[in-house]
């Protein structure tokens, strides 16, 4: 086991009815004045913005509002937000929404506190110094960036979309409500289980070294999502199912699932740059086709960990004969099982062919990752080859 | 899924060597008088005492000590802990040893920032409103005292020993070298394994609702735990077996391993009661005398949860025919497996006898929980019939 920190202080509101809490909680914490983030509106479509503005009015906390977040939330917005908070003496940033608002507020949280250009934090350039408090109502299961330590964005001048870790950036405290997600469309609640799954896969597939307790926690993890997939699919509405991939969502990038293990980013570089070129594809798609593909690609590399994972997460019968077999069989098994969410298995099925692979493995090794771990080094070549995979 | 809460905010310094960057940690905090409180004098034995001492020079922290916590810490010594915090304007509580001084440390810390009796705060007839920040080196895979909100003291003068909760009982951090458990006698090392798998299982032994995550990660820390305690039984100085007990004993008690569930105590009232009258008996032996006792008399009213534990923790065959034969199965392995860590099964090889048990019993229902949950309901007569179980 290797040595690692943990530190996951967000504390969690979980379960039915609790962000109607939020004006007590936020008052219990001793804040008056708070920025109330979220996104493109449909908190108002669904009534949580009543609810929400509500109890906050209720409690007497006085709020200033910031919507406007779209997917991959942008710099000019989050500059926006540093202006009002500064302006406004804001004690505390609420993000409403999913993993795009609550990357949002934790930029505007630590760039309110830092007289910078908030773009150097995310570029590591500036080290912050302080950050106000983040506190968030999830209504989405997918990023785990309820109470994880990183934020993705990305600045349209420059074209850059860019992710960064600080202890900043775990929120004071999280409200999760499964019946919050209940409405989410099949496709969004497919690309978040994806999600979920790969933040616990790419600590789980990495090399060297016995981490038994990580390792059945990470199994843990992954069969609980797995069967609670199937279950949404069939009933949207079903609560234990909801309320598993939640709190999956919260404790699979919480740095729990890679207690003592090794962290590897190559697959989730590989669908960054295909988002990266083609806007339209939503990250947990682009997971889908990219994670399969590597492991047809790289199993060999680490044949015993891929049996593990279709013995213990997907119960293939393990071939001792053919130890390659059982590893085959769990991909196939992962590749049905995204197929059965409705998830794209190529690159065809999400428009892009064979002339984009080039640039996109070129994109995958320039921001000095050249050498990117998981079970064996890559360079272009190897990224080209995963990639064609995908076809 | 139940509503819950879930906070566990200490940071965890994890692995070889941790405990030598002490005075680091501390420096960087902004911490720079401390009170050093630690057990009887093994610390000095094994050289952690030097080496701790050594790191807080070189990082110019100032400390003051106080030894002598013993097993089951007291009162008295509780207050002296007190007043040096008080006299010597301490910052920071840094306890060193295992759950009797982290429990120790967590009393004093918050007794010292409250105005009253400290047993005032035990009996939580007062609620506190501050207290200083502790921070743990452990050197015992156990308690999970070094991430738990709970504490146990012993008031001598009322002869009663009593646990309260509180989020000031969270360390602010813990340094958890597995190396510094290699010299754990047997004995105690086995002790922590039946208080860990405890601490997971009195969260998992509940009725009603699926949580299903939840149960996967219990049945995870509680596989990794029974086969990490086999091979540390045979080899002391295994790193990595040391390291998931020591990872389990955090976990199993920070609240993760009952997420969504209840929490019920009717094993571990049962076995205070047995170390309340015979101070000699270990917490842990204790444990693995009632703790199967109790699943033998109460299997019934959850069978397929029994069953669960049995099949997926134990291996056991599940017998759809005769699915008592897998629960009674379950319970079997139960105790092979605490027999092979040389743990006792009944009351008698702790030398307590069919005479006491009526006021164990009695005493079980004294403190205002005259009915204990935990499948069932309880009252004297099943408690005593528990106990005949035991003998």
């Amino acid at each position: 086991m290797r040595n690692f920190d943990f530190y996951s202080p967000t504390r969690v509101f979980f379960g039915k009815g609790r962000h109607e809490q939020i004006g007590e909680i936020i008052k219990e914490y001793g804040f008056r004045k708070i920025l109330l983030h979220y996104g493109g509106g449909s908190i108002k479509r669904t009534g949580l913005y009543d609810v929400v503005t509500k109890a906050l009015k209720n409690s007497g906390i006085d709020y200033v509002e910031l919507g406007g977040v779209r997917p991959n939330p942008v710099l000019s917005l989050v500059k926006k937000g540093i202006e009002l908070c500064r302006e406004e003496k804001i004690e505390l940033v609420l993000a409403v929404g999913g993993g795009s608002v609550i990357d949002s507020a934790k930029l505007i949280a630590v760039g309110t506190m830092n007289d910078c250009d908030p773009w150097l934090i995310v570029t590591k350039e500036v080290t912050p110094k302080a950050a106000l408090p983040v506190g968030t109502i999830l209504t989405l299961s997918a990023t785990g960036s309820e109470t994880s330590s990183s934020a993705v964005i990305t600045n349209e001048e420059l074209k850059l979309k860019r992710g960064y870790g600080s202890d900043f950036n775990r929120p004071l405290f999280s409200i999760l409500n499964p019946e919050l997600t209940f409405t989410v469309p099949p496709y969004q609640t497919a690309c978040g289980i994806v999600d979920i799954m790969m933040h616990t896969l790419e600590r789980y597939m990495t090399q060297k070294g016995e981490v038994d307790i990580t390792d059945r926690i990470a199994e843990a993890v992954l069969k609980s999502t797995i069967r609670a997939g199937r279950i949404v699919m069939e009933n949207p509405y079903d609560y234990d199912a909801r309320a598993t991939i939640m709190w999956a969502g919260s404790i699979s990038h919480n740095d729990l699932t890679g207690a003592g293990r090794d962290y590897f980013m190559i697959t989730h570089q590989l669908q960054h740059e295909i988002s990266g070129m083609f806007e339209i594809v939503a990250h947990g798609a682009g997971r889908a086709v990219v994670f399969p593909a590597w492991l047809k690609y790289t199993y060999k590399q680490n044949l015993s960990r891929v049996c593990q994972y279709a013995v213990r997460v997907w119960n293939c019968e393990m071939d001792f004969e053919n130890p390659e077999k059982t590893a085959l069989s769990g991909i196939e098994e992962t590749e049905k099982y995204f197929k059965s969410l409705g998830m794209p298995l190529t690159l065809g099925e999400l428009g892009i062919g064979e002339e984009s692979i080039k640039e996109m493995a070129a994109k995958c090794t320039n921001y000095g990752t050249r050498l990117l771990p998981g079970f064996m080094r890559y360079e272009e070549k190897e990224l080209e080859e995963i990639y064609r995979l995908c076809l």
